[in-house]
């Protein structure tokens, strides 16, 4: 057993499918872990009950006790209001909708809770001790079923006057573009998620292009794994390889945009997808930002990088945004 | 003469044809003003030796003392370094390279000195004393030859590290779109500035289209005046309503994109072309924006205002600009 760690924070990740809990110093060290599945059909109380849960398995192996916790910090999907602890809505989560998520862990556990959007949270976990550590002002870009964004300004989260802030994926990138899956036309998601690559991976097949991808697919699943077109693009197949830099070219776009927006110190990009394809997306990613800078001065200030915290970001975050909103000051 | 104002500020705008100085109550009651020609092609020195020379106008208007100022603010075009005062540059303003005008200033009159960009400044007068009163943060789109953009998040100007956030009018709103003043494609200035919009009402008239607008433009005038650019939409001229249609569409994409990055509490829309056209505009650009806003609680309080302080605002804004910085907290 580690020597016992004093004044931990705990960061909670809740997700569509689990639940993990972590116990993590103040300097930002993982102490003990807990993972448990979410109940997400059986509505949000049993939700909140398997999150207790988690967090007291989590506790008890680092044995620590809930009073010597210094807060408690909650990354979740959808949209917070982080004053008030609520989960307004999370199309990811079945029936939450108006959820006093902060207040029912702050009752059940007895601590200070913070509550953040999971994609926030996440890229507060690289700012505080991943890949953004030491900058000030960091934009992260998570591109998946949709695009995830965070933004971090002097420090703190801009969540915005109604939680939603820093919704990047919807940033339209071109006017009367695809259809995008929120109903409007040409937003960022409908051109860059991993979303918007499989669609036009798949009609690119439907349409009878050669390709490597059709023996490693099967039209049935559910989605394409990010192991298998990582493989195709390593095998040199064209379709794969012309898709990646579409999609690099428009998340450039996107991140060059946003650059001149807000004029962060570093973008982040993470998830499944970047961590699978980043050889072949990050140097259009970045050629095609740095393009589109304005602002011409100090250009190579303006860093560009992948997140580095993977499964860890969110209960990181969690834990550190815990650290910045109940932590000594 | 008014009652002698106590703990006045200075307000200066600097533009590239004209200098207006104000004295300003705490409160933002203009005082005095005064006004010279910029003479911008004589360099950096005599600009700045006119912005003095207009500053002790205004005060000796006013009949305040330089030591009584409680703090001076400047609005200038260009790329502003505000922790230094300098102009990093101006394309407006010939010669204006690394120039210090905060400190040449600062030495002239003998009174702390606050330089922000033109556009940032002008927003932050509605902001602290026009449309904006009231509001914690703020978005101002400023279409003119270009986009002028300012974001102000919780009551502070939010300008980057670069100081180059806030170029909203350097989001591509079409991915490969029509070419940008900046040689990139698809910005949004390339499409809804006053000059995407006079190019192709010029195209349109080039290619034989009807329109009262031949009788009303001179093929040498330099620019098509707002004026008359309403007169034509008051006559009803299809050309012109069709293409303020379009325009105030891709203002609004701009605008809803930008509500999904910063989930503001209000947009403010200003400048000669709006002033002139509001009435054809902001309708297209209020149904276009709310149409993209991603999150769709609370759309209500979410507002677009056209800008109040007209003129004023630079100065208003820049004399509002010192107070936040050196007034009484």
């Amino acid at each position: 057993m580690a020597k016992k760690v004093k004044s931990p924070f705990v960061g909670i990740d809740l997700g569509g499918t689990k639940v993990l809990a972590a116990i993590v110093s103040p300097k930002g060290r993982v102490v003990a872990r807990a993972k448990n599945l979410t109940p997400d059909r059986e509505g949000p109380e049993a939700v909140i009950a398997v999150v207790t849960e988690t967090v007291r398995q989590a506790l008890q192996k680092a044995e620590v006790k809930p009073d010597e916790v210094a807060g408690i910090g909650i990354g979740t999907p959808g949209l917070v209001d982080a004053s008030t602890g609520i989960v307004r809505y999370a199309p990811n989560l079945a029936g939450w909708d108006e959820v006093p998520l902060g207040p029912a862990l702050h009752k059940a556990l007895g601590r200070p809770v913070i509550v953040g959007n999971d994609v926030d949270v996440s890229t507060f976990g690289e700012y505080a001790v991943g890949a953004g550590a030491g900058c000030n002002s960091v934009v992260g870009i998570f591109p998946g079923t949709g695009i995830g964004g965070a933004l971090i300004l002097n420090g703190r989260l801009h969540t915005g006057m109604r939680g939603s802030a820093s919704e990047l994926g919807h940033i339209v990138l071109m006017a009367d573009g695809p259809l995008c899956g929120c109903g409007r036309r040409g937003c960022a998601e409908a051109l860059a998620s991993r979303t918007a690559l499989e669609r036009d991976l798949r009609a690119a097949i439907r349409f009878g292009q050669e390709t490597a991808l059709r023996d490693l697919i099967d039209d049935s699943d559910d989605h394409i794994r990010s192991g298998v077109l990582a493989q195709a693009a390593r095998m040199g197949d064209r379709l794969m390889l012309e898709t990646l830099q579409r999609t690099g070219y428009y998340l450039g776009l996107l991140a060059g945009s946003i650059v001149n927006v807000i004029d962060p110190e570093m973008v982040i990009f993470g998830g499944g997808l970047i961590e699978a394809c980043q050889e072949w997306l990050m140097p259009t990613i970045r050629n095609t930002a740095r393009q589109y800078f304005i602002n011409r001065l100090d250009i190579d200030r303006v860093k560009m990088e992948t997140a580095l915290l993977g499964d860890d970001a969110g209960v990181l975050g969690a834990a550190m945004l815990a650290r910045s909103t109940f932590g000594e000051k």
